[in-house]
């Protein structure tokens, strides 16, 4: 299969690299408009040729969008207008906002929405790496509005980069995703913050980073250009996750203010639950 | 060298393994309140043999205390009493109140405070690993109260441990140890919290973890006997680092409730530049 990918980035870039290898394209077709990012991945080589995007769209048989939140907003509406039978897919981790936006386009049937749940906290051609998405959950949404064929193709592919395949409304898609993902990235973009305004004054402080803090501190160095959309977009589930989590901070600081150390320790033994769900 | 381990969890046992497979210890002895804990250090083959304490401190050159903040400041100064020439030494995350505990004590010198950053979320016998210490910093504190062989024999350990030593004041220390490992613990422990509330009424969310939550929730696995006197003992900054902390969250969410995109891109491209400091 001709496969076009429009964001040639960590994302489109780590697929692209999966697809080619395990058979399910042919050729890849490449479209970004930072042409730093597109020559990088040509030369890295996960895709064949590189175009612009109307021919790039015209020329395939699976379009797949792996570019922020936001350029996905301008750019969708604008594929769709331009396809014929193709199928089209994206990655964002927003899907409310941006199925709100196409429901009425005469071709949404041929657009699939999915938020593959993958990443690593760093962004561009360099890098994509095989194996990104392997044993993660991919989610489709509203897949009742789609055609039958353009699921079964989007399947397809992210089953081919051996993901499980969730199905979930988009507005339910969103309320999780704030919870298992926004809100890990802002707690980690937080605590950045914290600890370089501390750094002013001290600056070895850095020198003491353990395994602990650099694990928290990690999503820290995400692209704010893929997350800034993403706050905005999913706004309302973001607050109300955000709050939630700021008062669960506050009763940590509470108990420690007040030297209550038995209920420190059953808010932590509390917390200690997650064990049990994430064992591995 | 005979080494009395007090404490036989993960600290303890990970630094036996080492110590003896790289020749620095001849002989471990070891010591745990826990009979399930002792017997299976014993089983699993890190420690020689198991002593009740004193006869254990009679028959040691150096003596390792790994056992929680709260425990340390009972058992410290018994230890003490006991001693002739030995050396002590200790792994906790907190210094200033230990060290002021035991300042008057007649064989202060023969004691060494240190805090080496390292460990895993997981705790006991069981989960003591071989390599757990190498590369990462540890801090000696207030060394100029030590004898001077005693401070020698603490940083020949530390250092067959694959460790860099830092020297620092007690109080120093406490300050970053609440900006470096004791906000990720409650940053980590509140999100956990966060979302098993929400989780109450949507069960599969847990389906949707990807990496980037695993690393930021892994701390909230860490052991409530431990962290609750460290927070404690480390009152001030802990609360003072936990204000800081809530009031960057707020910052996020502010900017998120007024839809102020650049104001949250901002946050994030400074947050980014923790990437300069960790960067590995």
């Amino acid at each position: 299969m001709v496969i076009t990918i429009i964001g040639l980035g960590l994302m489109g870039g780590s697929a692209a690299i999966d697809l080619k290898k395990r058979g399910f394209a042919s050729h890849i077709i490449g479209v970004d408009t930072d042409s730093i990012n597109a020559n990088a991945a040509l030369h890295i080589g996960f895709v064949d040729e590189l175009m612009e995007m109307d021919e790039a769209i015209a020329k395939a048989e699976l379009i797949i969008l792996a570019i922020p939140a936001d350029a996905a907003m301008k750019v969708l509406p604008k594929v769709l207008d331009k396809i014929g039978k193709q199928v089209v897919t994206d990655m964002c981790s927003t899907k409310g906002t941006l199925l709100e936006w196409v429901k009425y386009h005469p071709n949404r049937k041929q657009f699939v929405a999915a938020h593959p749940m993958a990443g690593t906290e760093f962004s561009g051609p360099w890098a994509a790496i095989s194996g990104l998405y392997d044993s993660k959950a991919v989610i489709m949404c509203d897949t009742e509005d789609s055609d039958i064929r353009a699921v079964a193709v989007t399947k397809r592919m992210f089953e081919t980069l051996n993901m499980r395949v969730i199905y979930m409304n988009g507005a339910n898609h969103d309320v999780h995703a704030a919870y298992i993902s926004h809100i890990s990235h802002i707690s980690s973009f937080a605590l950045a913050l914290t600890v370089l305004e501390k750094e002013k004054n001290e600056k070895h402080i850095f020198d003491l980073a353990s395994g602990g803090f650099d694990s928290t501190v990690r999503l820290a160095k995400s692209s704010a250009d893929m997350w800034t959309p993403i706050f905005s977009q999913n706004k309302d589930n973001v607050v109300t996750v955000l709050t939630t989590y700021i008062n669960k901070l506050k009763e940590f600081r509470k108990h420690i203010e007040n030297d209550e150390p038995e209920k420190i320790r059953q808010l932590i033994q509390e917390s200690n639950r997650i064990k049990k769900v994430l064992f591995r």
